[in-house]
Order: C-alpha cells, then sequence, then structure tokens
C-alpha cells in the first residue's frame, strides 16, 4: 500500500514534466500518482506502467465519479482549464482535500476561502511559471531588498514562452505555440492596467502591442513586454503599496508585436461572431475579409499601417502564411478560430523543437538615498516538443508545492498565492537544483 | 368619450414631436393619447392641459399597473430604453394590443411573431428615423428601381444627427448630443458587417473610424460615413440577395471620425471598467490615463497618432475641453462615462440650437446594360432645443404609423419593419407635408 496519494486532474500538453516528477517522488517516499484526464489515453501516456502511477478516466462533470476518485487523494493538482478549478475546489472541500493549481485566483475561486480555512486545507494556485515563479522569483527580491532598509520605487516584469535559437532559425517571429494557442490568439483583449511614475495607467487591447517596453538581456538577445490585464491586484499582494511603477507583463522576441498588432487591428483575433462562407475560403481571402481595397494585399496592408511592404512586419506574416492562397481548411469559425487554425499549420513544435522560456524582472530602488536599479533573469529551455520548458516550468513548482504539502512543510491554509517565504524559498531552492534559477546583475540607474 | 386611445410610454428628449403630432390627430379623430413616465412632469410637459391628452405615471416594472393602463389602450407606441420593449410586447400580447417601436428588432422580440400573428396583431418596429425613414425611403427607391426591368448592383446608405449650419458655428466637430449621450459615446462597438464588391467584408472597432465613406452633397457639404454593425441581416429585408456592395452606416461631418478615432484608440470610450481616484482627476489628467509619457499631452496624442499638433484632430479634442485642467465632476465612473460627462458640458444642445439631420442614399443599378448611379438625400432641421430635427424624424413616424393602423390601413400582423409598400408608401407621402422629403439626383457613374 502507497502512504499518500497525489491525484493530478488533466493530462495535456502542460502535465508532462509534472508527472514525470511526481512518480520520480512517489518512487522515493512510497506514494501513488493517479493521473486523471477526460480521454484515458493522454493519463496512460504520461503514467506508462510506472509502478506508482495509475491512469484512470476522470470528468468532473461526473460528480459521484468525481467524488469518489478524490476522496482516495492527499492532495489534489488541477490542470484543467481554469473554470474548471472551481468544481474540483467544491469537491475538495467536501471530501476535505488540499487543491493546488497553476491559474490565477478566480472571483469564484476566493470564496472557498472562508471554508477552506476553517477546514485547514490549503488551495494553493498561481504556482505555475506565469503566475507562480514569477511571484516566488519577485518576491524573494522584493524581501531582500526591503530587509537592506531600501524602499522600492518601480517593479516591472515581463515573462515569455519562445522558442529556442536552435529551433526554426528561419521562423522570423521566433515563436510557437507552447501553450493553450486559443489563449494566445485572444491575449491581451481587455484593458491592462498598471501604475506607472506614480499614476494609474490604462491601455486597451488597441494600443497594446504598439506600446511595448524593451527588455534587453545581455548574451540572450532583445526582447520586448506588453503589459498583461491588471497588474495593479498585486500591489498589496506584492506588500509594495507605496511603489510608484508596477507592471507585470507577456515577453516577446523584439518585433512580435508589431506584426502581431496588424492581425490585433484588422480584427483577425475576434472571438465574438462567425464569418460567412469559409468552406472554401484561402489564408489570402481570409485577411482580405479585413481589409476594403482590391489591390495586391500586402500592399494594401502596408499602406493601412504605414509599413513598408519589404519590411519586418509583413515577412512574418508572409512567413506564417497569411498571404498564401491554401484554404484554410474549416467549415465554420470567428475569426480568432481561423487565425489559430492558419497560425498552427507553422506554429506547432515539431518533433525535436526546444521552447525557450524567458522571465525577465527590474527593481528601481532607493538605499539609503541613492538610486539603484537591479534587473533578474531566468531561461528555460524544452528538452524535446514534450518535455518543454513551458512543461517544467509550469509542472515543477506545482509538483514541488505537493510535495512539500504533504511533508507538511505549509502552514498556510485557505485559498492563497505563493508570494510568502514558506513558499518561495522551499520552491525556488529546489528549482534551483533543476537549472530553474534567477540571474541578477546590478545596473546602472539612468532614470526611473 | 373618446373613440380610440394611443399610449406612449417614455416622454424623454425624443417624444416631443410625436406627442405633439399626436395630439393634434386625437383632436381631428376624436382619440384619446395617454402619456406614461417614470417622471411624471416629463409626460405632463409634453401633454400640458390638452383636452385629448393625459399624462400619467408608468413603470414597467410595475406589471400589473402596466397590464391596467395598456388594457385601455388601443395601440402602444414604446419610446422607452430598447430593451425594455419586450416587456411591453408581452403586455400587448396578453391584452391584445398593436405596438410600435423605432428600435431594431431583437432577437426577443422577433420571439412574440407567431404569437402576434395568431391574434392579428401588429408589432411594427424600425419605424422612427434611422432605422425607419431610412428603410422606407430606400425600399421606395428599390422597388421604383426594380420596376424598371434594372438590377441593383449597390446600395450605401448614411443617416446622422448633426447641428445646422447657424448653431454653434465655432464648434469644430459640427456635432451635439440630439440623442442618447451614452450610445454616441459607445457608438460602433462591436464588428461591422456588410457587403463589397461581392465580398463579406468585416471592419473591427479598432478601424472603424480610419475607414471612413466620403458622401458629399451639393449644396450642402462634406460628411463622412462609417459601417453600422450589421448591414448583412438587410440583404433579404430589402429583397437584395444579388447585390454586390450593400453598407448602411452613420453619418457624420467631415474631420469628425479622425478626431474621434484618437478617443477610440485610447480606450476613452471602454465601458467594461470603473477608474481608480476620479474625483479630484482634471480632463487632461483623464486624457493623460490611456497616455504613458511624461512630456505635454497634446505632443504626445500628436506623436502616437502622427498628426499635426496643429492639425484639426487636436483642435476638436481641445474645442471639447479634453485638454483643460477643469475637474471632471463625477467621483466615480468607466471612461465611457466619464468621456460622455466630460463632452456634454460642450455638446449638450443650448436654447436656440438647432440640430440638423441628414440622410444619403446611394444606388448603383444596371439597365439595359447601362450603369446608372443615383443618389438620394433627405435633410431636416429642428425648431429648437426641444423640437428637434431628431425628435420629429423620428416621432412623425411613429405617429404617422399608429394614426394609420387606428385607420386600418395596414394588412401586416406579426412582428415586422416598415420594408412594403403598404407601410412607407402612406407614411413617406405624410412625411412629405412635413417637409420631409427625398432629393434625387443622377450622378455619373464613373466606378462601382
Amino acid at each position: 500500500m502507497f502512504s499518500k496519494t497525489i491525484l493530478v486532474l488533466g493530462a495535456g500538453r502542460s502535465s508532462a514534466a509534472l508527472i514525470t516528477y511526481l512518480l520520480q517522488q512517489a518512487s522515493q517516499y512510497g506514494w501513488k500518482i493517479t493521473v486523471g484526464d477526460a480521454i484515458l489515453k493522454h493519463a496512460q501516456t504520461h503514467v506508462g506502467n510506472h509502478p506508482h502511477g495509475e491512469a484512470i478516466l476522470f470528468s468532473i462533470d461526473d460528480t459521484e465519479a468525481s467524488q469518489t476518485t478524490i476522496a482516495l487523494a492527499d492532495v489534489v493538482i488541477s490542470l484543467m482549464p481554469a473554470h474548471l478549478h472551481t468544481k474540483a475546489a467544491a469537491l475538495c472541500i467536501r471530501q476535505r482535500k488540499h487543491l493546488i493549481t497553476a491559474s490565477y485566483v478566480s472571483d469564484e475561486m476566493k470564496q472557498f476561502d472562508a471554508e477552506a480555512k476553517q477546514l485547514g486545507l490549503l488551495f494553493l494556485n498561481e504556482c505555475g511559471l506565469d503566475p507562480g515563479i514569477d511571484h516566488m522569483s519577485a518576491m524573494q527580491l522584493v524581501d531582500r531588498i526591503k530587509a537592506t532598509g531600501a524602499e522600492i520605487n518601480s517593479f516591472e516584469s515581463f515573462t515569455g514562452g519562445l522558442i529556442a535559437p536552435e529551433t526554426d532559425p528561419e521562423n522570423p517571429w521566433r515563436y510557437k505555440f507552447t501553450w493553450n494557442p486559443r489563449n494566445v490568439v485572444m491575449a491581451g483583449q481587455g484593458t491592462a492596467k498598471f501604475l506607472q511614475a506614480g499614476k494609474y495607467r490604462y491601455i486597451p487591447y488597441q494600443q497594446l502591442f504598439l506600446r511595448t517596453t524593451p527588455v534587453v538581456v545581455p548574451g540572450l538577445g532583445a526582447y520586448e513586454g506588453y503589459a498583461n490585464r491588471d497588474s495593479l491586484k498585486y500591489l498589496e499582494t506584492y506588500r509594495l503599496q507605496n511603489i510608484q511603477t508596477m507592471v507585470r507583463g507577456t515577453l516577446r522576441n523584439q518585433g512580435f508585436c508589431s506584426a502581431w498588432n496588424v492581425l490585433v487591428q484588422l480584427g483577425c483575433c475576434d472571438d465574438s461572431y462567425v464569418m460567412e462562407d469559409i468552406a472554401s475560403m484561402t489564408h489570402r481571402e481570409f485577411l482580405q475579409s479585413f481589409l476594403s481595397a482590391s489591390e495586391p494585399t500586402e500592399k494594401v496592408v502596408a499602406e493601412l499601417f504605414n509599413l513598408n511592404v519589404d519590411g519586418e512586419e509583413l515577412k512574418r506574416l508572409a512567413w506564417s502564411g497569411l498571404f498564401s492562397n491554401e484554404t484554410i481548411g474549416l467549415t465554420e469559425g470567428s475569426p480568432a478560430k481561423i487565425l489559430e487554425h492558419i497560425l498552427n499549420k507553422r506554429w506547432k513544435l515539431q518533433p525535436g523543437d526546444k521552447d525557450f522560456v524567458v522571465m525577465w524582472h527590474r527593481f528601481h530602488y532607493t538605499l539609503q538615498g541613492v538610486q539603484k536599479c537591479v534587473e533578474a533573469y531566468l531561461t528555460a529551455t524544452g528538452t524535446d516538443e514534450v518535455q518543454t520548458a513551458m512543461a517544467k516550468t509550469v509542472g515543477l513548482p506545482l509538483g514541488i508545492a505537493a510535495k512539500l504539502l504533504l511533508q507538511n512543510k505549509f502552514l498556510a491554509v485557505g485559498v492563497t498565492i505563493p508570494v510568502t517565504f514558506e513558499f518561495y524559498s522551499p520552491i525556488l531552492e529546489e528549482l534551483n537544483a533543476y537549472g530553474i534559477a534567477l540571474h541578477e546583475r546590478e545596473v546602472a540607474n539612468l532614470n526611473l
């Protein structure tokens, strides 16, 4: 018999590294890892015939069966789509089990806080990469800077899932889908809210990819960051209420955003309506649907956005086949769904492809009257198209947290995120052993 | 006793001309006009002590009282906010009364079609200005052109509520609020869908005010039109299924759209979130919230949108006080609500102000192998800030339709709109007597 059971819900693309890690730990500690997925084969692929693993069919919509499964676990890790976490949370409350996710705390998840606390349960969220390692690595720096008596004036943080330099060298976007493609196509819809030089600032979707922050990581390359939806809600969480600038966002290789902006401006990322007559439509005709003139599409796009017809933006669009006369291959869909389908033809990870995660923080602070600046970055490279850097950096923090939880290393209970010492210190320490660690450098503080 | 009763629901800004017209007709035909509003004084103001009129307190949310009121009427005209029409419709079904509105047929309204038909009731919608007179005047032309054996290739139609040349001559927008200000601020959100040269075309909000159609009305001025949300749904209604180009939209004076586009691009029309700390905020600070740099706001805006700092766009924004250091005067609100509040300081109709409605249609058609083009336009000028052109052109078609309905001049029943001869012919004829008529001219057909 096994002493403890960890139940992993969802065996999709981000689960490989997590399950590998958990099975290793299970062997060492005599635990059992149960992996449930709505498609049994997905779970079986990851578990194999590991003596400490079990693959099961699992559907959260089958409440009775889900309850029985959860009753047998000590801690549940949900990798399901974010909107399903609350269903898992309700069952965890009923069965008195801990829950860990890599997703943002939703308003619905918050509702479970009081009850979880009362039952002594930990519902730990935002414990993946972004959100996750970004919180932990930032808070380690925040606490260290504050401990010197310094005052933090500015915090900027950008994270991105990119591709490794040796992968697809001719890909001008330096990007492929390493995460839910739909989320990539829909990214940035809504308004980004942040704090800049003491003022609240708002960037709507239509400006987001035009107003990026340049990020240079010495020895790595030139990147650019665009702001995420709501940076303000972390002012309190990060205990940075007196800060002047606070922005969290997404990192891309330089040049990505101005090309992506063309698709945003044209309305290609709209998911609110179904397009007419797409069965025989080509990629080029898809793009033309959002244009008015009958001249060559490349020329029309270039003129509309004041771009060079031979420039980088059009090269990127062309490389992704957006001007091609290839048939789309869908019979119905919103612009967003069709764009995802077209991009996936070139942006799908191929055997041997390696992805590349980059996280970057910059702090400006005042120490004894002197303005200082520190930058820190972290990278991770995928092993292949399955054991991706994305899967590792999302899965390892989840797995480590589950292990520490079973070892009673956490005091916290209720719905929370890993921004305190008890979480970030041991999790970052173990990540370090896996080669996932922040590099820091003091930089000249030219201006705030 | 009165032979018939017309019940008008809602006595807001668009009701003046309708009630005046109905009271005149009531005197002639021995009818009674009951005007109900949630604010009794609004109803009283319009009814005065007219012997054929009665002002009552009316709230559609009080179902029992509403039912009693509707039971006493023969036909109900709803000028309430569009989302309340279905409540009125449900009560009209129960009390077996006809209903007339100036609003777009919603999916909910469509649900009443079968029942209304069964009961022999007419639920006539889209019978104001736009939608309304635009449908009727267009269909009169469509039917006349088709009757010659011609094939219609293209139909473009734009309508706008502007201000008369003698009103506020220094107002560079040539615009004031003559209709629900909130709707003006929110206009164009969503994606415009239309047909152009045989292809479906889509323009998202972020491109809408950049891709306008120039409209010149000889002797009147230079205008520009932007596409309305869904022109495609009228292909069938207008019996124009084989047409190549079909677009309906909103008309503004030339230059309006490129200035308005700045506000759209910055996110000032967003109603999806509440801004922080606005109690002491100035107009200028409101604009700065959507910008990133700390240089003078005018310069930042000009550079961001590639505009001349002394150009027309910035002049318009400045005239509306957007760069002013005046306090906004609200304690909370979304960007859209705050923008409406700021604009209303200069865009509110003042005593003596005259508004100006312009409607413009253009048809391209082929007659015996020859390409032809006809343009038609209609204008109306307000008498003052109460008896506006907008109130007249919305109210008169509603009033005329109600009169004709009581005179049993319509055969149609069910949920419908006035696009057939039995509606447009007598309504347009009577509008003509009020000076509201289309002027036509054949124009050289240079290209399609």
